[in-house]
């Protein structure tokens, strides 16, 4: 397989299918833009099993991703995309960035969600996007970026639904999508704890990589704790 | 007069009328978030003048502003207003921190002009707001935004069309505006070289703060040179 691309987390491979690559989960942690790194052992395989979880539990709802299959427990097979650049981030509860840039306090419920958008550009550190500026950019069709946030919204209450009903508050998430080469339009990238941010209901204790950002304990247990609330 | 609020650049002193104020201009300099800061002296005569050039050319195209009337080379009589927490900041061309912040290469000019909002928070560093932010806070109705927004680019029309014929781009400005006891939206602060970016028309030469904050020469003496430009 030649190794067409290597991100933070990920590495893409092309496949013997021209349309479709081979995604392999590194176990690699990083935070603040890549300033903060580590290998963590398991790291990777954790994250494929979410991921593999929530897409399957979307496509049942009839969101489609890029996965065509998952291979083995770091690997799985996936259309080829172009991936817009710019990550969509729902917020149901201030947590995080939105906290320190605009002073919300952390844990106050957002209704209807947040929506924010960011250019995915780690060179200048993924800057917050407001709709306004897209008319400068040449990054993403208007028509495709109401699709994409209508999905992210649908996203959201099936996933709050399965979660919620487990004992898990979904706090907010970063969602990538891309382009198939027929044009179709799909979730892409991953769903797990690296992306998401999870509170024990009631609490505001992380089941997510904020136990790596603000060395609260250790990520493996903590990831493997919420596979097994989830009965992953 | 007793002093109400001082600010990086101005102090603001209650006057004679419980609707009004007198606002004198420092002449302090200051960027980067109050960062970098220095004594100007002569800045707050100079950046008064620009202020009753632009705000009685704005009010002869019938822009409403704070200013009741001026009272000496540096302090001006103004009606007592509530200042929205949010500064709009038109752009015409790219420079300073769209540039940083998103990339743009600096000078492309921006057509329709841009209208960023910013939060009025030092202690958040004024960041960026989007639309979508607004309705999670606290901060203008709706239908005031629209005015104010709609305000700026008249006054952007009014001022390009004043500049262009001296020899100046205007390339960037911030503007605040305020609500009066009786409901009415004002233009308030000032429109200097302080808060404007000036580029001698076919170069991106400064004759504005850029001066101070990239230290490329004497700003009193640019913005003393602006002023003769435009004949003030």
């Amino acid at each position: 397989m030649k190794l067409l691309y290597e991100g933070k987390a990920k590495k893409i491979y092309n496949s013997d299918q021209s349309d479709q690559v081979i995604i392999e989960f590194k176990d690699d942690a990083t935070a603040f833009n890549g300033l903060k790194k580590d290998s963590l052992d398991g790291k990777g395989k954790i994250n494929l099993k979410f991921t593999r979880y929530f897409f399957d539990l979307l496509h049942s709802h009839g969101i489609k991703s890029h996965v065509v299959s998952f291979l083995d427990e770091t690997t799985l097979k996936a259309k080829k995309v172009d991936i817009f650049q710019i990550e969509l981030v729902v917020r149901n509860y201030a947590a995080g960035s939105i906290c320190k840039r605009l002073g919300f306090e952390k844990g106050i419920k957002f209704s209807p969600p947040m929506v924010e958008l960011f250019l995915k550009d780690d060179s200048l550190g993924d800057p917050l996007l407001c709709k306004s500026h897209l008319k400068y950019m040449n990054l993403i069709a208007e028509e495709d970026l109401l699709f994409i946030e209508k999905q992210a919204l649908k996203i959201n209450d099936i996933l709050i639904e399965c979660l919620d009903s487990k004992g898990i508050t979904l706090v907010d998430y970063k969602l990538e999508f891309g382009k198939a080469q027929d044009g179709e339009i799909l979730l892409a990238d991953e769903i797990s704890p690296d992306n998401c941010r999870f509170w024990v209901k009631g609490t505001m204790e992380s089941l997510d990589k904020d136990v790596y950002r603000e060395d609260k304990g250790d990520l493996v247990q903590s990831y493997g704790r919420l596979l097994e609330i989830l009965g992953i």
